[in-house]
């Protein structure tokens, strides 16, 4: 017998009938000997609903009402979801975060799991009932009140109840049938992943593939929790993300598909996009020791996360250089102000702002163990006609930016360069490897 | 510096504009000098919207999972109310049920208040700053699980604080100016109310005057907490109920005013009516002992609250009589079925049910010392030619069953006859006494 958390985001229960549709999934679940924790996220539009609200009574309401206030949203679904259970003839209680003992620090719309101490969950499953637990929010330990987790919080609190329950699989539940090599709306011959390690759905996660939350699959890798990433609408067998391929295991597989979990590390797993981010280019720096440095420390200091960086070489005739680098196109405004604080400091000439480019990322494990990927990807952009702006390498993903209007081509370009496009739309395990 | 509790019901915060006037009245008590707690319901139609939800889920909800669901809708308010009072300059905080210190038994659905442990509150208010507090809520103290409090669940809340915390008055804002001699849509005349006391109030609740829950008011008439009853719209002084009208003070009175506090007891406080109730008629019991008795103890067990009784005198030539009793419209099926149940044990011949009857009630703490009012107020109502079907007195109240199309003129006749009327619209405190 199993322990599995499920994870239901908001689309999934957005009215009385999907709600239903869950209680379902939930029973099939249960029926079939496993013991079942349940995560489930506010309804459909509450939360925007409920922003809404808000800010028409006040232009900067304190962070703890506002935290109050959202955590409403998921209190709700929770509710339903479990007279829906029970309406089927499986027994299920509700709990909030405060009440599932998700513990967080004090920071209200951003708070951080401190601990996470689930005394009435386990003792609800050891009655052979399903608990529903309130996704996003958790209580400040010092206070007593209630906390949001902010972007990727009902993913983060089913890993982390997975986590401190020993669960064997963490499933998020969502309203696509899992990871794909490439966003299908931009690559129609996508295929889905079948699995995946933490660490390169890391890389996807932070490159832009918006299918689980960057924050989750740190928790779930720090705790070694298998996530299974599906859908809530068809019910088909996902994507897991696991520490290797090898010790992969769907729990709902027949014994058959087991043998073939130990397999070869696939060279790519897909090719993410993200098209939100801006560049920045501080041009005519003087060629000193230390400028760069204070340069990315202004801007770290303005609360910009920076991404790639570029730096010219030195032209030895003015003895001047040009340095670029990416961040949020949210945190444009603030990094330029920032800059511009210190360029007599600094001593540079100009600064120019960009928010039409976009980023490829091609991510993979094997590709650490495999030489040519770099040069293959970089031919198919060249042979696309796009021009490659930036690149920055991890060891297991290499990123470019282009134009934001040639993005789409690049991704398709390089989706096919890498053998990726399924023919037929059937789904391959693995994808093309070295060859 | 007064403590005063104050209670918006839903229609008082039904819209952001509206959650916006209400902080208005919250920083102008605050800003008067006095500490003030506020206890809210939820925005207009957000529980009936729930109610919706649940029932498009669940024929037959668990009542622990409809009372975390329902009580979403105090925690919205709560915050945003919070949030505008904030806007205002005035620091305050919110809490739900639960944080309050409201401690319950575990009936889901109609839980009663076992404690009121305001900590929190009070080292809000010691800080200086207004506690605004989710009203129709409490935790079961056993279970750590959120309960709903079931009808006049929200001014009990205000009451048990104003209890708790020892207030100086428990100020219940709604959508009317106060309490009235009558019902104003059916007596145009009708004079608002000054000053009453809890047993009177309690006979008007009881009687179908819907202004204030007869739970909350006997729990103040329990602990001594002053009741103001009042408009969240105008702000005039509405109806203060207290334990006698000596010690009644409105803490908001000029001092020149309080010299007028002792007065004489007035001989009538007001005419309630109610149509929500049916007669059950059980004709033909036989006239022997304890025949009566199980009547009403098989009505009893069938979860009904009998109002009034007549039995008819006993016709010597058959040796039966007729029983006629009142109970809500809603207990009327299985209340008949349960007598349906015991027609041989009793022997009686037959049931009628009836539930076009309407009640009127006088009310007034002075009519115990002033004989002559049952013979006018009977006497007001034949002159209107209307038929008295039942009668019910206490020791300030009498009630008259009539048809219920007769009761709109039976009220005004009534309301009239005992000199309640306000020729010019103009509130006069005391009514007419027994000339």
């Amino acid at each position: 017998m199993a322990l599995v958390v499920q994870k239901y985001g908001g689309s999934s229960v957005a009215d009385a009938k999907s709600v239903k549709r869950v209680a379902k999934r939930i029973a099939e679940a249960k029926r079939a000997g496993n013991d079942v924790v349940v995560v489930v996220s506010a309804m459909g539009d509450t939360t925007d609903d409920l922003l809404d609200l808000a800010a028409q009574i006040s232009p900067l309401p304190p962070k703890r009402e506002m935290d109050i206030l959202l955590t409403a949203g998921e209190r709700i679904s929770m509710a339903l979801l479990a007279m829906a259970t029970n309406n089927l003839g499986i027994k299920a209680k509700s709990f909030t975060g405060p009440q599932a003992g998700v513990l967080t620090d004090a920071a209200y719309g951003k708070a951080r799991i401190v601990d996470v101490v689930p005394h009435r969950i386990r003792t609800t499953i050891e009655k052979g009932q399903v608990a529903i637990v309130a996704g996003f929010q958790g209580v400040n330990r010092k206070e007593d009140d209630v906390t949001t987790l902010g972007r990727g919080g009902s993913d983060t609190t089913a890993v982390a109840l997975a986590a401190g329950l020993g669960a064997d699989v963490c499933e998020i539940f969502t309203d696509v049938d899992g990871v794909f090599t490439a966003d299908p709306r931009i690559v129609p011959t996508a295929r889905k992943i079948h699995r995946v390690t933490y660490e390169e759905m890391l890389e996807l996660a932070a490159s832009g593939a918006k299918v689980l939350a960057l924050r989750a699959v740190e928790y779930a890798r720090r705790y070694g929790v298998p996530l299974h990433v599906r859908s809530s609408f068809s019910g088909a067998p996902g994507t897991l993300v696991s520490g290797t391929y090898g010790d992969l295991i769907d729990p709902n597989a027949p014994d058959g598909d087991k043998e073939e979990d130990v397999m070869e590390d696939p060279l790519i797993s897909g090719v993410a996009h993200d098209r939100s981010e801006a560049k920045i280019t501080v041009t005519g720096v003087p060629d000193k020791p230390g400028m760069a440095a204070r340069i990315f420390e202004v801007v770290a200091a303005s609360g910009a996360n920076i991404d790639m960086i570029v730096q010219n070489v030195s032209a030895a005739s003015t003895g001047r250089t040009d340095i670029s680098f990416t961040l949020p196109e949210g945190s444009g405004p603030s990094a330029l102000a920032a800059l511009r604080d210190v360029k007599d400091e600094v001593g540079y000439e100009n600064l120019e702002f960009d928010d039409q480019i976009g980023k490829l990322s091609l991510v993979g494990a094997g590709m650490k163990s495999h030489p040519g990927v770099s040069a293959r990807l970089f031919g198919a952009v060249r042979d696309a006609g796009i021009n490659i702006e930036m690149i920055s390498t991890s060891e297991i993903r290499i990123s470019i930016v282009t134009r934001a209007d040639s993005l789409d081509d690049a991704v398709r370009a390089v989706h096919t360069a890498f053998g990726l496009d399924s023919a037929d739309g059937e789904a391959v395990v693995y994808a093309g490897t070295g060859r």
